[in-house]
């Protein structure tokens, strides 16, 4: 990792802690609280665990005088780190009324006037850097999760908060059509390198080989997956993988999440409240499932990560600057792109999150972060409308089991030459 | 039902209404929001459903002009009543963030205004009247049952916070000693008369033989059941009912709701933190296994319902103006009491709870008040320390599944003689 | 309990096991092991268990020379009697293919002849032939669940195998009439008296009092009760207890237990097979959730099962001895009876199974055969065409949770005068 | 697929359908009906339903003038194929005593003779006579899952009956050590070529791109396994992936299944009865979970399938032969072997179950078989002790979910050079 000024990475922590009280402005004190479902977490656990994440990998583990801000909090925040001790069943997240909103956003001030003097008058190491950099990158990730729980929350509350009020233009714009962009038969190199931050998961950047194929220059739109389910493709079990079946019977599936029927038309849940659904806008919030069942109905396949990857490098990374980031607080997925593999929606792929060769998960608690997911899972790609644009990179690995909906995916289609 | 004055009607309805606003005055507005079990209803919500009772069964039924404060709250806000039309689910509660907490009491001051420019200005049928008084003694219900609500809130918080600091002068009185109070064998009459109110579950009175009893002078101690604990009383079958003994196997329980044992002291949740426990006080938080099985551990048993009420009217009636209610604002049972039948704290009855003879539950919604109910529950009688004073009497029947702990209910013995 | 002559208690012995043994006599080898419901156990187990009782509670108590036939059956075969020690998992009967049929056959021959030497030439204490005795009702008591747990095996194979074939001339004899039998208000004693067995649940005699009711002279037939179900019983809330009204919506409940609609035609399976509805046979396998909507919407109720006595005692004695037993082998219920308070189906009371005054459960494992069992469950009254007529008093209490439906039971009506 | 001699086809066709009745030789009555968890069917059932497949794919597709054996059957024993029709539940298969197990047998013959009639009378077209070969595989996938699922139901009863009595001279060779098989880095083609039958998912043959690595020569053993016992395996999350250590924890598993600790002594139960745990054999029943933590705790890593094709193609192909299959009736897995790619252990790779590039299910019910199920599950490769010798290729994927234990699998490892 390139060592940066002080001042640059004071600058970058004000900045990305910043941006998360920023997401946070529309809600009002009662919807920071709930957990509905145990994916969701209450949006003051984000605030408070981005914040303890800080506190002890960076201020405990290093400055000598530190002292907690509380100390039932590293129990209260701890998500999922064995190694840093005891902590607070997920599931019961919801139930903590206290410490309070104000009581967190407190704990943030104190976390961050320590971490500011730290960057700024420490001698920090390439260790502490390394792990300041991953404090950035957990950060932001937990900025896109933030909105999807919002949505979550506020998308099963049967009034239907708006989050954020939509201008008037909505898109218009008449759906691209496909175009097949091909790639050659070969090994090609998959993974991260250079002196840039990346994930352990993105490495070793090794060899694949590809049979040739081609993958489509966007996404599918509402209209398409409309389609698929006017012409009975949840009701054909063809289409679906077994779990996939058992899954939409019991739970009684026949659209995307979000999606609602009322007299015979089709709305949809967005932040910025309960629409007309725009059938130009690229499909959201379908599992794997329904992602695999479509393709399956179209005749065609996902994409796996490596043909992605190679595909996402060779037409896409115009759009790693003009993407639809949350920076640009459009706060939905736009329609009428074309090559968007960056940012807009996180695309499906038919890749198991499995290790890369010589995967290595690092010592200590970080070592908990990624490679203790590695099974049952699936792996998406390219960044969402909830992501920051400097978060995202060619070789940057998602993943969910396959029968999450609350994130902000969608579908590209491939198939073989 | 005798016709009361509207003036002295309406004080009555803004003392009801605005002492559970004064039951909620400690909470934070995350506290009003969250429901950590399916039976612990959000506080905001028990603000919400006592006002839409009013204004579903008063105003809406009574007065033509009335304008619903909003169209969704009938919906979110009705808890039981078939009758009354669909209702949000019950376990969904707490996902709930909206309405906000200042929504809901918008909707208090809304409803509450034409509530009282109907009790003051209409003409008001008896059949009006008495709907307003199921009313009054509905919301009284809601006020002990938001304090059940919070405990369990603030209990299951690790940070155990404070609903009321308790003054210094904890009871420290000793623990008086057990006398019996016999009643004779023979024919007595159950249930209410008179032209006051009471629920229709109190009706018809009727007679009852009991056999020659003996009822104990006060209720069981802490240090009482921690004998019961320290005697090994949760892992000897014979004492427990059988579905007791397979609910304390699979929960793993070895002591009341709220008990913590820490270096080997015992500490006790109150409404006033996690203090010591207090052996001279009444035991609390046990279910009616719990009872049950103390009770026979004891080589004693628990008193039916209709043994409580005989021996309640013969002993207790003092207490029905003496008594620990919510009045005195004490929040925690009372040590040291005698015949304290009423207030302190429920007392389970070893009745089942069945409709009396000639039961007729009323036409409509308030028909589901309590008969349907009557299955698969215990009674409780004479109310406790978060019960109002204008709320109880001797007929009184309250009534909760065998395995519910986090009400506020005690333990009194009784014998054959 | 008077002394019965040696060679009476053998020959009653030898008759009670032998009466097992005709009744798995149908049965082919595989149809003894399964347990399609945890309530339901396998035949096989049955056999085994009544054994290990006599082998328990008898021989290894007692004779001082006896051999366990195995010593793993205890293990097996114990049901739920803890002070006896340690038991397979109830859930799991059904897992074991071994021991087989024919050594468990081997197991009662072996236990029989011990039994039998025993009886004929030890001199037995008065606690022992207490506990003979107890054997004997005891293996009375799994005669009938036998059958039960046959019939749901049966029941729920979709080839419908018969267990025993029915005689052409099937009931035709139109329904009789209602008649209001009357019982005047009055104390009245419940309970058993003499030197005859009973369950310590029919104990302490005591006295109660009544209202003035009437009780039906005749069950509930198949046709009222489809009239019942025609006129919307099962989707009209107000005929529910609220417990009985979610769970008939979540096991979405239409009929009793055994009835089939096949192209608009209602069939009911019976232990000679699935055959046409018989709407003048009385209608069983109702819970008393069903039971009590259908007594609501005829606007009626249940009996108390102190009202069932005295009814039993003032009408029904006669079929004590003309009721429709298991000793008929009629295999089904019979319609067109009046007066029959003694056998054809067991009848739901309006009773809580609660222990009787004074009530006390005998010490050792045999204390747990009753007492701990009294929560949760109503009294059932009269006995069945699967119970032996003498195993059944009008003083026996059977029992039952309110959502059971594969015993052999159906609804008599009542009222107050 | 090649032609064969009607002659050879119906030899091979008697051959495997009477393999399946020799394995369940020993089996009593009891045996063949239970199912203790939903992934154990019923015996009787394996038999039925690999008459079934038969029976409907080349009999009722085929042969105009076949008759049902009965006409429940195809409800009762269509396993998965929903474009076969309506099945009964899976959950549901042991709650099923008839069909009896000599209507099953009677089943059997009566499809044996119209299926070897058709095999040697009619003019089979190359479609039947591929449909005849699944069915062949489809009965050789049976017969081991009938001995997976006997040894299920004998390890899970008390008593633990005897499958088949083993021989005195039980393998007491030494272990032999390790050895690192390598394979270079490069380009290599995997799945099926040739005119031999294999499986849709063994295609399309391809291209892969492997980095160079060393393969174990021997499976890991039960000795090896107890060290990771004994250090602490099952207790430091460290190890584990996340799933699995959930898995562990809410299961309490602390070793493989099968293994009992009786007074600090480990037995082992395999199909020849519990006995003293042998360490010199492979370990088997080990979930993938345990087997990922195993190769972590070791410092090594399982292969992926891809590597174990290319070096059982390059060091285990003696073992197609030599190995230690069901033919050899030896029941159990076979220590001191070197190089046993094939037969005695199914081995774990670390391979999520996906199609192959260019994999499509074949139409109809038999694009069911296998393609539908490639989510969530891991690859197996090489045969058991109860998979026939004609049953394997080296491009055999055998796939199940990562916590299944009951099959009979082992433990291979790999490190990269």
């Amino acid at each position: 990792l390139r060592q940066p000024l002080p001042e640059n990475l004071h600058a970058r922590y004000r900045a990305i802690r910043n941006q998360t009280l920023r997401l946070v402005g529309p809600l009002q004190k009662e919807d920071f609280v709930v957990q509905p479902i145990v994916d969701v977490s209450p949006p003051k656990w984000h605030l408070a665990h981005t914040t303890w994440f800080f506190e002890t990998f960076v201020l405990v583990s290093n400055a000598t005088d530190y002292n907690l801000f509380d100390k039932s909090f590293p129990y209260l925040f701890n998500s999922y780190y064995i190694s840093a001790g005891d902590r607070w069943s997920r599931a019961d997240r919801g139930n903590l009324t206290r410490p309070s909103v104000d009581e967190v956003f407190a704990y943030r001030e104190y976390v961050d006037e320590a971490m500011e003097k730290l960057i700024l008058e420490a001698d920090l190491t390439s260790e502490q850097l390394h792990v300041i950099e991953v404090g950035f990158h957990h950060e932001q990730q937990h900025q896109e999760l933030l909105l999807y729980d919002i949505k979550y929350i506020f998308g099963h509350n049967p009034t239907f908060p708006v989050y954020k009020g939509d201008s008037e233009n909505e898109d218009k714009l008449p759906v691209i059509a496909i175009k097949w962009l091909p790639i050659k038969k070969g090994n090609y190199h998959i993974g991260h390198e250079g002196d840039f931050f990346c994930f352990d998961n993105e490495l070793r950047r090794h060899e694949v080989h590809l049979e040739g194929f081609e993958i489509a220059n966007r996404l599918v739109t509402n209209g398409e997956y409309l389609d698929f389910m006017k012409s009975g493709g949840y009701s054909d079990h063809s289409f679906w993988l077994s779990d996939g079946w058992d899954w939409i019977q019991s739970n009684k599936l026949e659209c995307p999440l979000y999606w609602f029927e009322e007299d015979g038309e089709w709305k949809m849940f967005g932040l910025s409240g309960l629409k007309k659904l725009n059938i130009n806008e690229p499909v959201a919030h379908v599992s794997y499932y329904e992602a695999d069942a479509y393709a399956k109905w179209a005749g065609l396949r996902l994409p796996t990560e490596f043909e992605w990857e190679m595909a996402a490098m060779e037409y896409g990374t115009e759009s790693l600057s003009s993407g639809n980031f949350v920076d640009d607080h459009l706060m939905r997925p736009k329609a009428g792109e074309s090559l968007d593999f960056f940012g807009n929606l996180w695309e499906w792929t038919a890749s198991a999150y499995l290790p890369y060769p010589y995967y290595q998960a690092p010592p200590g608690a970080l070592g908990e972060y990624n490679g203790k997911f590695m099974i049952n899972q699936m792996v998406l790609r390219g960044g969402s409308y909830a992501t920051p644009q400097s978060h995202i990179r060619p070789t940057y690995r998602n993943f969910f089991q396959p029968n999450m909906r609350w994130l902000f995916n969608g579908i590209r289609l491939a198939r073989f030459i």
